[in-house]
This record gives C-alpha cells, structure tokens and sequence, in this order.
C-alpha cells in the first residue's frame, strides 16, 4: 500500500478509537444527569448497547448497510461482511472500514438508553438494543451512507446528524412516550417536577469527553487525511461553543440563574447540529446554527417536559433528535456557495433533499420505533414494576447498590 | 527521515500516548470496585507504579529487555539506553521506541495493585513495584519480545497477553496469597463473603478507558502504520463484545440477576484475551476466543474466591493472569492458516511453543515474586497493621479521606 | 497536497484534539480538590471558559497573536482569521493551525478558576475569562511565538511553560490575591487551616488526563510530523515522573506521610516544568527539571499558604506560575549543546533570553491582571457574598446541589 493509503488508515482507526469512547461518554452524562439509585444500571444499558451492537452490527447491519446497490437495503454480505465488494475495502482495508462503520452504530444505540432511563427493564432494553443495531440504524444508514436512494438525492449529513443522532432521537421519543414517565415525575395536576442530577461532575466529565471525540466523529468521517481536516474541526467547535453560550444565557434570563445541566445539554446541543453540515458551512455559519441549536435545545427539552408530558431523564430528545433535525435542515441554508459547487446541488434542491430525508427517516424510526417498543410492552414487558421503579433499578436488575459505601437520601 | 517512517512514528507515539491513558482505566477500575476508605491509596499505587516504573525501566529495564542479542538477558545500555544498537532505533528513533516500551512495561506493574488492594503497605508497595519494573517484566520481556529464547522458539505474543497480563497477572496471584485476606473477607467457616464495590460508575469508567486505549495497546503494537491495522481493531473489538456478552448470560444465568462488576470484568477478560492473537485469528476465531474468555473470567474469579480463598479485590488474576494464560493458548488453536504461513510454523510447533512460553513466564513469575513477596514480608514487611486496615488506607497511610465532605457507612 | 503536508495535518490534528481534553483534565482537577459545595461551579467556570475562550480568540484574539509583524501585538485579521497571510495557513491550513492555537489559548484560560475556586462570583468570571483570550494571552503570544519581540530576542518556550502556563499562574495569582482567602481558610491567629478536597479519585482522574493530554502539548508543538516527537515524549514523561516521585518523598519527610494531593501536583509541576524545554534537554536534563520542580511545587504551594496567605485551593500558583518560570528558566541551563547550535545561540544569551522572557511576561500579566481584577471588584464585584460563599455557589449560582441523592456533611 502507499503511504496515503496507509495515512488514511492510520487517521480513520484514530478517528474509530475516538468514537468508541464516546460510549464513555455518553455513559457518564446519563449516569450523572439520573438518580443514584439506577446508576449501575445506566451503566449496563450503556455498555451493552455497544457489545450487542458491535455484534448485532457484524452478523446482519452491515450487510444491510453497504451490501450492494439496491436503494433500499443491503443485499450481500450476511455474516460475512468482508466477502463484500465495496470501493471503502479496498481504500481503507475491510476491517478500517469496518470498525468505523461499527462505532458509529453503537452511538445511535447508546442514545436511547437515556431518554428510557431510570425504569425499563434491562432485559427488554437489551432487545431493543440489538433491534436497532441489526434492523432500524442500518437501514436508514444504507439510504444515506450505503448508496440509497437518499444519497441519490443529494441528501447531505457529513458525520450523521440524521443518520445517527435522529435516528437515537426518534427511538429515544417513541421509547420515552410508550414507556410514560417516571414514578413522581409529574404532579397530580399535571406539574413537572424536577428530579435532580446525582452527579454533576461525572454528567460534566461526559459532556466533555463527547466534545473531545466528536473531533474524531466530524473530522474523522472523511475516512481520509484531507486538506478538509482543520475546517472541520473549526467548525465543530464554534458551533458548540456558540450553542452552550446561547443556552447559558437564555437559562439564566428565563430562570435566574445560569442552569448547569441545561448549558452542558447546550454544548451537546451544537455539537449534534454541526455534525451534518460541517464540511459545508463557513465558521460563521458554523457559529450560526450552533446559537440556533442553543435555541432549539432549551425550547424543545422544555416542551417535552411541560406540555407533551414525556419524561426524557436527560434531555436526549431535545439534544439528539431536535438538534439533529434542525442541523440537518440548516445544512442546506447555510452552505457555501463553493460548497454548493461542490455537492453540484442548487440550494433550492439542496434544501428540497435535506427536508425530506429528515420527513423519510422521522417516518421509519416512528414506524420501527412504535413496532419494537408497542411489541415489547405487550410480550416481554417494557417497564420495571412500581416497586422496582422506586427501589432503584441497580438493586432490583443487579442486586447491588452503584455506591454501596455511601448512605442515599431516602427520598430518592 | 522519509513520509514512510515518519507516519510509523506518528501512529507509534499515538498508540503509546493510549497505552499510557490505560494508567487512568486502571486506577479508575480499582478504586470504583474497592471501598471508598481506600480510594485514595489505590489511586497513589497506581501513580507510582507509573512513577517508579518510568525511572526504572529507563534506567536499568529497557537494557535488560533490548540490550543484545543473549538469549536470557539484555546485556548492555544500562543507564544509557539510547546508546543501544536497536533496529527500532533506526526505524522509530529511540525515543518513540523507548516510550512505547516504557507505558507497557509500566502496565505489567499496575495490575498488581488491584490485587493486593486494601490491606498492602504502601512502603512496601512501592518497593515491589520498582522491582517489577526493574527486574521481572523486563527479562520475560526479553524472552518474548527482546529477540530472547522464546521469540526464536516461535512463541507469538502479539500485544501481551503473556508478557504483559499474565506477567502481572502471576505476581498478583502470588502478592494476594501472600498477604492474605482482606479482615471480614471470609467468615469462620470460610465462606467467603462480598465486600462491595463502592462507586460502580468509576469503575465503569476505568472499563470504558481500558477498552478504548487497548486499540491503542494492539494496534499499536505493529509499531508501524500498516494494513493490518483496521483487522486488529475488529479482533479486538469483537473479542470484547463476545467475552462481555458471555459474562452477562453466565452471571445473569447462575446468579439470577445480571452482575455489574463481572460483566464489566468480561469485557477485560475478552481484552487481554485477544491481545496475543489479535493479529492472526479471523473474526469469527476473535469471537470464539472472546466467548471463552467469558467463561474463564468468571469461573476463576469464583474459584479464587470461593475454593482457593485467594482474595482478589477487583478479580485481576481471572482477568489478566488466566485470560492471558488462555488467551496465549488460544492463538495457537484460532491462528488462521494463512497467519500459519506468515509465521512460518505448523500449528503443533505452534501449539507447543506457546505451552512452553505459558509454562516458563509462569515458573519464572512464581519465583521471582515469591521471592520479592516473601522479602518484602520478612524485612519491612507486607500488610498494613489490623487497626490501619479497619480505619482506612487513607487515613492511615496519607492522614485523609478520599471523599471528605460525604459521611461513609460506619461498617465499611 | 502531499502525503508529508496532509500528515503534518493529521498529527496536529490529534494533538489538538488531546490539548482540547486537557479541559476535561483541569475541570476534574479543580472539582475533586476543593468542596463538593462548589463542585457544579467549578465545572460551568471551566466549561465557559473554553466556550469563551472559543470565540473571543476567533473573532479578537487570534488576529492579536498572529496578524502581522509588528513586535509588539497583531494588527490584521480582526473577525476574519482566515484571511491572514501566514505561513503556517499555507502549511497546515488555516483551520488546523487555528483549531491547535485556540485551544492552547483556552488552556491558559483555564488555569486560573482552580486559584479562584469557591468564593468568585460567576459574572465576574466569566467577563476575567472572556478578557483573558481577548487581550491578555494573545499579546504575550505573539511577543513569543507571533514573531514578536522575544521571539527574535532568541527566547525559546517550545510549547508554552511561559506562554501558556505562566500566563495562567499570574493571573491567578492576582486574582487568588485580589480575592481574598476563602472564610475559614485561616484562623484568627493567621495559621492556615487545610480545607480538604472532596473527591481525591476525581481529581487524580483529572491529573491522569492532564498527562495524557500533555503529550499532545508537547509534542503536537511541532505542529509536524518529524523525528523528534519521541525524545519529546521521553523528556515530558521523565520529567513528570521525576517531579512526582520527588513530591512524594518531600512530603514524606515532612508530614510524616506521603501527602495525596501533593504528589499529584507534583505529577502537574513536572509536566509544566518541561513545557518550555522538552525539545532541547536531554532524558537526564528532564529528570533534573523535573526533579527541581518537584521541590519548586511544594516550596511555593506552601509559602503561598503559611507566609504570603494568599488562598489557592488547588495550588495552580505553585504548579502553573512557578514550575512554568523555573521550567522556562532551566531550559536555558539545561539545553544540551546540540540544541544550542541548532538555536543558533549561546548559553548566556539564551539564559539571559530566557530571564528577559519571564520577567516581561511577568510584568505585563501582573499589571494586566490587576487593571482587570480591580476593574471587575469595583464594578460588578469580583466576590460572591458571604451567604452565598457559605452555602456553597451550586446552590447559590445555580440552585442545584452537585451530589442531589447525598447527605453531605454540615460544617464543608
């Protein structure tokens, strides 16, 4: 191989380690963000998103992912991914390819687990789980990534705002809403009441690790060293700073005080909006739709919370799935003209494609979403009962307590 | 310099920069799964095993392991070790070869320390830890990796699962019997009874670490940036997903519940696993070796535990001694023919070298650490007196809590 | 481009993203060595630091440091970076070169909320956070490596103990200074009274980050691949061990007891110490300015503490400001011969280079720092009130408890 090639492997794997240790990440901000009680079991739910996934992903995603040409679905390839006839193979190696491929997987997953947090059953939760890894992520993946009819389309997501983070967003929505919410989380009238992190700093160590690989998800997805690299990174950054900014002083007027989790929501809040246009939009544009993300954010984790009544423990609808709609969209707005030139797309058909991939994917993940998680409820059961639900899910699933030197507010 | 080896170089430094961040798993596994009381200690033994390890490996170890061509013992470049005629030198510069060399050696020495975790002195910690790096790992090292008798007889160890796991996994074993349970460990009948972990999100963390720097530990290991790359990363991540899905069903299966820290301890038992084979097993071999992997840790951790009544805080020995002894065996059995041909080895000379490989690390280890054990037992002593060990590590070996403002259970 | 350009690229890329995780390392630093009262502080104070940081070095700082040839400070490319003519834009592009600046430039910023830690008022820090990557960090950068004034005066600070660091550690010196002690933190008689940390595996996770992190500050600081990244990551790594091992012992003899939060400062002292030299020292002359800085941190954290009474919870000011002076200093004492030539300098014009640096600096970051501090107290007040301060600024800035399922104890 040439030294190019072999560059190129070396930056994509880099990339893939970054990205696998956003379940790191993700781990530590739904753990800290949720109650002490079902800390142990936000950690399970966590890792084994990524074992099923990884495995789930290997045996059937793939293949429905980059199995062959067909618009709609991966043809080739079942438990033998590398037996695939795919260019990515031969520029990168199968495994390259592979083990990018199979992280970015494992993050849709991972996403979900805290938006059902604090009351799913950890068996159901790992059905879910390998469902999503071997059917929903790679379907929709193989419309955008594996050469369907969406990338025909001139639909545009860089690094995945849609084909990730909406898809986890949308299962995160339908699960939360099928499951209902948390024993207390609403008042007999209707009041939300707060259920405050146990944590903060491990939330906030999170938050920080997810920045530090969403490098490697942005940056990385050009599965290549690039000249593109740095804007990428450039843009990536401002526009999370711009989105935890905004976040920060929109709580702090609403409410008085600059909220903690709601800014470090804010900071997750750009990085998901840039994630689809950041080889596309300028540094201001990339400032633009981080400060609209900061908006978008505050507005839909407080819909949810107060009028739709879904109890999403972390905010990751809100994050997730609005902001990668909202990213996704303003992609098309707020590109280039080079880049217009570059994607040979007018804006008008841009902005055309851009909506309805975002219309095509909300419409699967509902539909799959409603069919997994009605179809669980109604065989295997969806939800801890009462008495597990307020014991905590660490004792009740595992038989222990996450902090077993420590005495818990009863309350709690 | 050509772009060639200056790419080696970049990939070389990277992995070793991950190899590094393993120290922060390590600490963050042992200190979550222990009691908090001992926090701090666990934390500072894993400080100065890095510490002491750097200084001795620099000035005596890396002589040992890469000074010539004897095939028991490096020979040359004692305090000097740049001054060594080392193709790696020419290919890498001393240094990227020195300070990979120099995070591994320093990961054999941090495994102990869970072992013998909550009831060691830390004097005479120390004194063990600079002897491991001084002495012990680095002489298998040569064997293995030092152009020694075992490299020339075949023995194929790609990443570690010998020279550097069960390096470390041995001389846990022998550390932990020698001091003895921890007080309370065992009842007056011998059962034995579960002292908890006591911040289950911590040690999950390390987890999360350890499994993201181990690409860096495997892949890394080709200490060049070639083509084989992206197809370690897939051993190695399946391997992990196989072993950790194993541990769950076993533990969930003979337990009724799903255990947390032995789940958590599949997912390192998959790790170390691979780590001998990582580069010649297929997929499907890393799966199998994986599954394997899954059952060993939790027998051997229950074993150790309930019949040889070996205390063993966190499960090093199940995870890092029998999984690289098993691991290291496995290579043989998994090694694909194609790798068989590359090696230029039957698959019974294979199997054979790597029984003799096991067989003497393992005499040597014993030896060497019941020596250094039993020394240190007999001069300045090994454990911690019975009032220091009620009261805390902390308190009695650094005069403060580990987590001052919290009260902690009285009994723990 | 050609593969040398594109992986000067992706090397600076990743050590970017390394210097970015340093964030993550500062944060759980300061947060687990001061109370868990302000932990949730702590976290926004880093966090906005590096989103302010972000955007006021791109829109002002950015063209301060780098625009243009004047001596003394940047005169183009206000609000518009990328459109400055610089040779490393054409080098590495403009958004790698700016994402490695921005985020050293937030590193320094970082520096200084662990001095200020538990009694600044929020508003008041972030507009001191928002001043410093504006005006303060900028122009001291350009003196030094924007191609002013002490760059041609053949002062050498290869990756920032001055620029950086000292940068950092002067100004919270003066704030700490400016500030006031916390309440309580010396009796009526002025003896000191140790307030202590609250989560010593927290903030050891932070330092084992910082390490990590820092082998992309230093040796990403050639922001190119070249031969000489490993003696760079040998010389930091020895130099860090150096300086622990060193603390370990002082405090030993000392306290009678090796001090936890000492020796991870030392660790800290070692890594600053080296910044400056660690490209033109030999692996002996690192030991030795690692060791010197070993004895440095602990002088200066406790002369701070007892005789100058100025209240540094987490001694930034004797890891930051002093080991990154003596770091900057003994570079000039300890450069081998070699690097002498290749600097094209001799040994007393480098060292009277070196004290020229540090004492400029100095001056500028001092009065600097006072205009701004001062400014700040007279006008929106730089302290949070006494209620306020008692009861912790979680609940009084935000509201929130950071621990919310913990009893905590009254009297911290």
């Amino acid at each position: 191989m040439d030294v190019q090639q072999l560059l190129n492997i070396v930056w994509t794997c880099i990339s893939a380690f970054l990205v696998f240790f956003m379940q790191a990440g993700f781990a530590m901000v739904e753990t800290g963000f949720t109650r002490a009680k079902n800390s142990s079991n936000i950690i399970m739910k966590n890792l084994m998103d990524f074992v099923l996934g990884t495995l789930c992903f290997f045996v059937i995603g793939f293949a429905l992912m980059f199995g062959g040409d067909n618009p709609i679905v991966g043809t080739t390839g079942f438990f033998n991914p590398t037996s695939i006839d795919l260019q990515q193979f031969k520029d990168l190696t199968p495994g390259v390819f592979m083990i990018f491929q199979t992280v970015f997987c494992a993050t849709a997953a991972t996403i979900v687990s805290g938006a059902m947090a604090e009351r799913t059953k950890f068996s159901s939760y790992l059905a879910y789980s390998a469902l999503i890894s071997l059917i929903i992520y790679p379907i929709t993946g193989h419309w955008i990534w594996g050469g369907g009819w969406l990338a025909d389309l001139g639909f545009h997501d860089f690094a995945g705002s849609t084909a990730v983070h909406s898809v986890g967003g949308w299962l995160a929505l339908v699960g939360a809403a099928t499951l209902g919410p948390r024993i207390g989380k609403y008042k007999a009238d209707g009041t939300p009441r707060a259920i405050p992190a146990h944590n903060i700093a491990l939330g906030a160590l999170g938050v920080f690790i997810l920045w530090f690989c969403w490098f490697g998800f942005n940056c990385g997805s050009t599965t290549a060293a690039t000249d593109t690299l740095g804007s990428i990174a450039m843009t990536t950054n401002l526009a999370a700073a711009a989105s935890t900014l905004v976040a920060l002083i929109i709580t702090w007027v609403r409410y008085g005080k600059p909220d903690v989790s709601m800014t470090l929501n804010g900071s997750l809040a750009g990085l998901v909006g840039i994630t689809a246009g950041c080889d596309v939009v300028s540094n201001y544009g990339a400032i633009a739709i981080g400060a609209i993300c900061g908006v978008v954010v505050v507005a839909v984790i407080e819909l949810l919370d107060k009028k739709a009544k879904i109890d999403d423990p972390v905010g990751a609808c809100g994050v997730h799935l609005a902001c990668g709609v909202v990213g996704t969209l303003l992609t098309a707005f707020f590109a280039t003209g080079d880049s217009l030139k570059l994607l040979d797309i007018t804006r008008g058909a841009f902005i055309k494609a851009q909506f309805i991939g975002v219309a095509a994917v909300a419409a699967y993940c509902i539909v799959g979403g409603l069919i997994i998680f009605q179809g669980l409820k109604h065989t295997i059961g969806l939800r801890a009962s009462e008495e597990e639900e307020i014991a905590g899910m660490d004792i009740s699933e595992h038989g222990i307590s996450g902090y077993a030197d420590f005495p818990l507010k009863s309350d709690h």
